[in-house]
C-alpha cells in the first residue's frame, strides 16, 4: 500500500503535558522548525527512515491534558535551569509554546496518584467520574482539537507520571469482559482509560509510560479489532537501553553473569513518584525482566536495581551498573557503568520517533500493536527479544519492507 | 562437504609458549579434561558450534616456541599469586604441564624485541639467522613435535609479546616479491617468518597478537594459494569487545559521540612491553580504528586510548572508558566504564575457540583467511564490520550452514 | 601512670566467634604470631603506639560466644575460597584454630535475630532465659575461660550481626532504672546483655557493632563507676571512613554539597542481615549522622546511603558514592568514588588495634569511654568531631601523653 | 601589628588575562559585588578569615598582561557556553569587563611557548627583548596602572599557561648570580622575569602556575631582602587536592599502597598547552611529589599521572584516579574515583582568596613567602607536609594569630 505524504497538519496530544518529556519533545519540534536545532537523537531522521513519508516538524500540532496546574513556563525554566533546554531556544519558542499551553485540559486524576502538592482540583474531578463519563470527556477533548487545528488526525501519546502498581484484574483479559466492567462502573487506571478513548475513536496511540495502557489483553483485542496502530510500553531511554545492548555480549562470549545490580538517582518529578514504593515496583520489574531474558533465568543469576531521589541531579539521571562475571578458569571480573544523561533530552526524540512511525503504519493500514517498534520499549507489548541489536535491525527491515513497497 | 570427527590429536603450537595466556590455555585444557573446571569463556562449547565436530579438550596436544628462559612452573606460579589460575587446578595437572615444557623449543628473537631481561640466548642465535634458515628451523621443530606426537595434523597459534611497530614494505604487497626478498636474506619481523612458515608447510595458523604475521597482502596470496585456513589479527578481548558491543547503540539512537577516551592500566608482561612508545603504537592502531568506523570518522569525533603500566595489577587489567557525547536539544552526556579483567583469563577460551574453528575450516576444505572468526578479533584481516553483534551472528551463520550441509 | 609490660596472657572474647571478622581476626593473629603474614593494616604496630608496652600477638588467646552451629572451618573455607584469607595461612594454623573453635559457646539468641537456617539450639535456650539468668551464664563462661588459661584479664569484643533497630527506652536512661528493669526480668537485647556482664564483672569492652551495647547511659555510668574501659560503637572500615576523612575537604574549600548519596552491594552475612529493613536502620543512621555533622547540617544537604544484598560479591563490599557539589559562580561538579574491599580484612586489624588500647587503657587506670579511640568508629560513643584526621590526631596526642608519663 | 582596614582600592593584575581563570576571577568579582553570586568556594569568606580586614570584592580593580590577542568577550563566551559562567552575569557584568579589557597590556612571549595561532606579535617583540628591558617594560605597565587608578598598592598574579620544564640553571642559586646574568643578557622563563619585577618593585606576587616564578632560590632571598609577601606555586585546586586530603588516611590506617595512578582528560587551552610532553612534565612532577611524601618513597609504590587532551570536555576537567592498596592478610583492595570539576570555577576562588591573603600579609608586615598559603598549592615554595589537613590547619592559626594580636 503506497503512502502519501501528508496534506494536512498531524495532531498530537500529550497526556502529562507540562512534564518534562513533553517540554523537551515540543520546543524540540518548534526548535527543528525554526532551525534552530540539530536532530541529534531522532532515529527517523536517519537512513532509512528519512526516506519514508513520515510526518514532518512542520506538521505536528501540539494539545495535551494534564493534572497538575503548575505553568507550561515553570517546567520551561527548570529545564533552562537545568541545562536541558537551551536559554535562547526557549525564549525564541515562547509564542508556539503559548499554543501548547492553550490547547492543554486537565487530564483524569487517579486516586493512587502521588506527589502533588499542585494538583488540578479540576482533575480530581474528573478522576471520580464514572469510567464511561471519563471516556466521553476526553474524547470531547480531542474532538474540539482535531476541529479547532483542521488536522488530518492525531497520535495520543502517554508521557504521564508512574502509576501505582495494580494487580491484573480478570476483566482485562478480554475485551468483552472490559467493557462490562466499563459499563458497570468500576474505576479504572488513568491509563487505561486514555487507552480506551483512543483506540475505541481510532487515534493511534503511543505508550512510552510503565503504566498498563494499552498492554492489557482487552485493548490489545481493541486495537486488532479497530485496525488502530499503537506502541508500547516504557520507553528505553537509558540504563535499559546500555544493558539491552551490552548484556548479549556477555551470552555471546559464554561469560557467566553472577550479578547485574543497578542503582538509580535521579531528582526530578520522576524520582519523586518513583521514591514511593507502589510506584517504584512498576518500574523495577521492566528493567528486570529484560536482563534475565538476555542473560538466562539461571537461579545463580542476581538482578536487581536500586531507585532513589537525589534532589540536586534534577534531570540529570546517573545510574550505576555493576556486572559481575566469571569467564575461564573461574576467574571473576566486574564491568561498572556509570551513565549520565538527561532523562527528557533522551526521551523526548525517541517519542518524536514513535509519533510518526504510528501515524505511518496507521496511514499504512498496519493496525494494532507496531512489533517494529520494539527498540524504542523496555517492555514491549507485542514481545520479542529484548536484545536491542536485534530489534534495531528490525525496525530498519521493516522500513526498508515498506519503501521497496512504496 | 561433510568433516568426520577426529580420529587422532590435534598438536597446537603455541608462539610464546609460556606466556600468561599460552599457561592459562594449557592448563585450562588440562583442567577440562580432567572435569576440574567448566567451559565458561568457551564459545564453540555453547550452542550451535559443539553440534559441529570440533576438535575435543581430549584431542589437544601442546608445544611451543618461546625466547624467554624462565620456566613454565614461574608462571604458573603468577598465575597462581594472582588468582588468576586455581593453585588447586595447577598442582592436579602438573604432570601434563611438564609434558609441555618438555615440547617446548627456543623461539626466533627479534633484533627490536624489549622487556627481557631473562631471553634464551639460542633464541638470540635464532634471530641472527637467515630468514630461509629461520623457516627452516621453525618447520623442522613441527615436523618432530607432529612425529613424535603422533598427530593428525596441528595449528600454530601466535600468542608472542607485541612487536615494535613497523613500515609496511613494498615487498610484502604480493608474494612473489616477498619470497624474492626472503631469498635475499633481509630479516623479517618474527610474526611474519613463523606465518610463512605455517602457511608454506600446510598448518593452519591463528595470530592473535597485533603482530603482521599473516595479514600482509603476500601471506594473504599464500593462503589462498596453500589453502591453508588462518584467522587474526588482535583478540578481541575486554575494552574493545565492550567497544564494539557498545559503539553501534549510540549510531542506532542518532546520538552524536564527541570523544570515546579510554585509559588502560596493566602490570603483566604485555603492561611491560606496551611502556615502550613504538610497541604500543601498533597496539593503539587497532583499538582506535574500530572504534571510528563504527562512529563515523566525523571531524569532531576525537578517539584514543592511554596506556600505562601498573605493576601491582598484574594480569588484571584496568580499563576506563569516557564516552562523551551529545542528545537532542544539544544536551551533554557521558558513560563511564570501568572493566576490571584478567586479560590472560579472557583471551584463552577464545584462543581454544580459534583452534577448534580453523581446525574444523581446514578439515572442511575451507582455506584462506576465515571470514566466520572476525568476532574474534581487533582487527580482522579481511575485514567487515566492527559491529560485535553483527560480527557474532555471522559465525552463528556459517555454524549453521556447515551444520545444514553435514 | 607506668603501665609494665603482660606478664600473663590476655584472653580475647569475640562476641560472633565464627563470623567473618573474627575468623579474619583470629587467623591473622595465628599469622603474625607464625611470622607468616605483615603487620599491614595493623595501626598499633606503627609509630607511636608501637613505643607503649600494648599486648603483643603472643599474648592473646580467643575464646567466644556464637549463635549459630556452623564449623569455624566452614567460615575458614569462605573465607579463602572469596580470596581474602590465603589458603596456606589458613592450613598452617589449623591447630590454633581448633583451640579457638574448642574455646567457643553458645551465645545468646535474640528474639528478634534473622539469617539464621543454622542458629544453635542452645542459643535460642538461653534466649529465653531471664536477663539476670543470661547474664550469670555469659560470666560464668567468662570465669571458667580465664580460669582454664590462666589468663591475666580479658577483654570482650562484640562482632555479633547488626541487631534489629530497637526505640531508646527510659529505663536505660540511668544504671538504677536498668538494674531495676533487669531485676523486674524485661528481656533486653543481647548487646546490651554482654555489656553488662562484661562491665559489671570487670571486664574491658569493644563494641565493633552498631548494636547498643554500652553506648545506653546506664552502661555509661556503670563503665564510669567501675572503673572499667571500654570503646565503641560501629567500627569504621570503608566507606564511612572514606566519607570523613573527605568531607572535611569540601568545607575547607567553602564548597556547597549538595548531596552525598551512597550505595553499598555486599554479599556476605552482613549484607543478608541488612536487607532486612529494620536491621539497616540502626546501620544507615551512623553513616548519614557523620556526614551530616561535616558539611552542617543544612535543608539543602541530600544525604542517603541505599544497601543491597549482592551474594556472588560475598566478603568484598563495594561502595559506590556520588558527591554532588557546587563551586564559584554556582558551577555544578562531582566526585564518584568506588570502593571495593574486604570488609573483614579490613575490619579484623582495627579490632586487633582496639583490644590492645582498651587493654592498656585499663592497666593504665583511664576507666570509662575511651575517648581517644573515635576515629575506629561510626558513631563514637562519647562523641566529638568526626573528622577522621582530627580523630586520629587525638589518637596519636593520648599515645605521646602516655608514652611521655611512662 | 595591627592592620587597619583598606582606605583606598587594591589593583590585581592578572598575567595570562584572558584566560579561563582570570575571566572567571574578574566576572565572579564583579558578581560578588552586584549581588548576582554567594561567595561559594571562596575560603576567605568564612570564619575565622572573614574576621580579619581583609580587601573585599569593592576595593578590587582588575588589570593584566596577555600574550594572546582573542578577545576576552571570546573567553566570556566559550564560558559561557560551557555552562561555567552564567550567561545572566556575564551580560550583567559586561561594563566593568570592558574596563578590564582596556587596562591589558601585552605580555611577554616566551620562544617555547606553544599553542598560538592567536599570539599577539607586541608580545613576540617583547619577548625578544633583552630581560632588563622586559622587566623596565612591565613595571612601566604597573606604574601606570597604579596611578592611573589611585591605587593603594597591587597584587601580582601569575594565572599563565603552563613554561616548557627547563633545567634548573646555576644561576639561579643566589640573587647576586641571578642580577649578573640578567646584566649579561641572558633570555629568562617569562614567569621568573614578571616575578623579578614584582618584588624589585615591591609589589606582592601569587604564583599560582606551576611555572618557576619567584620559587628559584634568588628570587626568594629577594623576596625576604625586599620584605614582599608572596605565594606559590601550582594552584591545589581539583585531584591533587583529593589526593592530600585522602593519602593520609591511608597512611594513618597503615594500609599499604601499591600503586596511585592518574588520568586526567581535559579540553581546555590548558589541555591543549599540556599535549606537548615538555609542558606536561612540569605539572607531573608536582603532582607526583605530594603523593610520594604523604604515602613514603617505597620502592614498591607505585605513581603516575597520563594527561590527554579532550576537546569537547572545554573547561570540564575528568579526572580518573586508581588507587591500588593491601590490607591486613594480604587482601587487594582498590579505590576508584572520578572527579569532574570545572578547573577554572575552583581556581578562581582561591586566586581571590590569595590575592587577599598577600595583600593582608604586606600590610601586615609579613614578607617573603607566606608559609599559611601552603594549603593553596600543589608545591608549596617553603614546603611543609603535603597533608591537606594540616595544610589548612595551620592556615586557620595562622588567621587566629592575627586575629588575637589585631
Amino acid at each position: 500500500m503506497t503512502v502519501s505524504p501528508r496534506s494536512a497538519p498531524l495532531g498530537v496530544w500529550l497526556i502529562g503535558a507540562r512534564g518534562a518529556i513533553s517540554t523537551c519533545l515540543a520546543y524540540g519540534v518548534f526548535g527543528l522548525r525554526r532551525g534552530l536545532l540539530g536532530a541529534t537523537g531522532v532515529v527517523t531522521d536517519g537512513e532509512p527512515f528519512c526516506e519514508l513519508p513520515l510526518a514532518s516538524e512542520d506538521d505536528l500540532v501540539f494539545g495535551g491534558h494534564e493534572v497538575s496546574t503548575r505553568d507550561l513556563s515553570a517546567s520551561v525554566g527548570e529545564l533552562v535551569q537545568a541545562g536541558v533546554l537551551p536559554g535562547d531556544l526557549a525564549q525564541a519558542c515562547a509564542e508556539e509554546g503559548d499554543l501548547f499551553s492553550a490547547a492543554t485540559r486537565p487530564g483524569i486524576l487517579d486516586a493512587a496518584e502521588v506527589g502533588g502538592q499542585d494538583l488540578d482540583p479540576r482533575s480530581a474531578e474528573l478522576g471520580a467520574l464514572l469510567p464511561r463519563e471519563q471516556i466521553a470527556r476526553v474524547i470531547a477533548d480531542w474532538d474540539s482539537f482535531e476541529a479547532e487545528n483542521k488536522l488530518d488526525g492525531m497520535v495520543v501519546v502517554d508521557l504521564s507520571s508512574t502509576e501505582a502498581q495494580q494487580e491484573a484484574r480478570p476483566a482485562w483479559q478480554s475485551l468483552a469482559a472490559f467493557e462490562e466492567e466499563l459499563d458497570s462502573g468500576r474505576s479504572q487506571p488513568a491509563s487505561v482509560l486514555y487507552a480506551y478513548a483512543a483506540l475505541s475513536s481510532g487515534r493511534p496511540l503511543v505508550n512510552f509510560t510503565p503504566n498498563r495502557s494499552a498492554s492489557i489483553p482487552a485493548l490489545m483485542e481493541l486495537a486488532e479489532k479497530k485496525g488502530v496502530a499503537h506502541a508500547g510500553r516504557d520507553g528505553k531511554t537509558g540504563e535499559t537501553l546500555l544493558k539491552t545492548a551490552l548484556a548479549p555480549m556477555f551470552t555471546h562470549r559464554a561469560l557467566k553473569v553472577h550479578a547485574w545490580q543497578g542503582y538509580n538517582m535521579l531528582g526530578n518529578r520522576d524520582g519523586a513518584v518513583l521514591s514511593d514504593s507502589a510506584h517504584r515496583a512498576t518500574k523495577i520489574e521492566n528493567k528486570d525482566r529484560a536482563l534475565r531474558e538476555l542473560l538466562g533465568d539461571g537461579d545463580e543469576l542476581h538482578t536487581g536495581v536500586g531507585i532513589d531521589y537525589v534532589p540536586s541531579l534534577g534531570d540529570w539521571k546517573t545510574a550505576m551498573d555493576l556486572v559481575h562475571f566469571e569467564g575461564f578458569l573461574g576467574a571473576r571480573m566486574t564491568l561498572q557503568m556509570t551513565w549520565t544523561g538527561s532523562d527528557s533530552a533522551l526521551a523526548a526524540p525517541l517519542v518524536l520517533d514513535l509519533i510518526r512511525l504510528v501515524d505511518f503504519a496507521q496511514r499504512a493500514g498496519e493496525g494494532g500493536s507496531l512489533r517494529a517498534t520494539a527498540c524504542f520499549f523496555k517492555a514491549p507489548v507485542s514481545g520479542g527479544s529484548h536484545d536491542f541489536h536485534q530489534q534495531h535491525a528490525k525496525l530498519v527491515h521493516w522500513a526498508e519492507k515498506h519503501l521497496a513497497e512504496g
